[in-house]
């Protein structure tokens, strides 16, 4: 990966089931991730964008978290059906997705 | 973590002994982190720094790597013995630590 121009962290931190925080992992962020890497290929959009999994993000009670940078853009509760409109409104319109935003209290 | 001013990703990717592209933790990415885990308490830094692992960051080669957004600067060969200094040069004092620095061909 060279230096990208948006580069997007699906959280897979993972816990076990009893933990009181949850995790994005138990909220099946792997298929989140699956899903943005899917739409990296499926656009090939290698040059312009990574996708990196990472560990916990904070807001563990919104998840799965997805935080881009380089504008620190952190969404809460994505699913893998909100992946396209990620990458058609806000990688390639600049135009973050409103619903998904994070509220300022969190982030 | 609310937003911070400075968000340091330590990759911890792992690969079988044999794997050709080597990683980051069989350089001992894990210890990288803890130093930057126990700086960030040190300094009592929790609001203005992130701290997180990270999956493949991209140059193996080239590991242990850290990558600090927004600014988007990526470290090659990262020790624990560095991350005092990356603290006070780059996240304090906004000079990035120069011979750490990935090569332009990398990054």
């Amino acid at each position: 990966m060279s230096k990208p121009k948006h580069h997007i962290f699906v959280c897979t931190q993972n816990r076990p089931p009893q933990h009181p925080r949850g995790s994005c992992a138990a909220k099946d962020s792997m298929a989140v991730l699956q899903a943005f890497w899917a739409e990296l290929q499926k656009r090939q959009a290698y040059e312009q964008v990574g996708v990196t999994y990472s560990g916990c993000l904070g807001p563990c009670e919104h998840g799965p978290n997805v935080l881009i940078y380089p504008e620190g853009v952190l969404y809460n509760g994505v699913a893998p059906a909100d992946v396209e409109e990620i990458f058609t409104s806000h990688i390639e319109n600049g135009q973050p997705v409103k619903r998904l935003l994070a509220a300022e209290s969190v982030w």
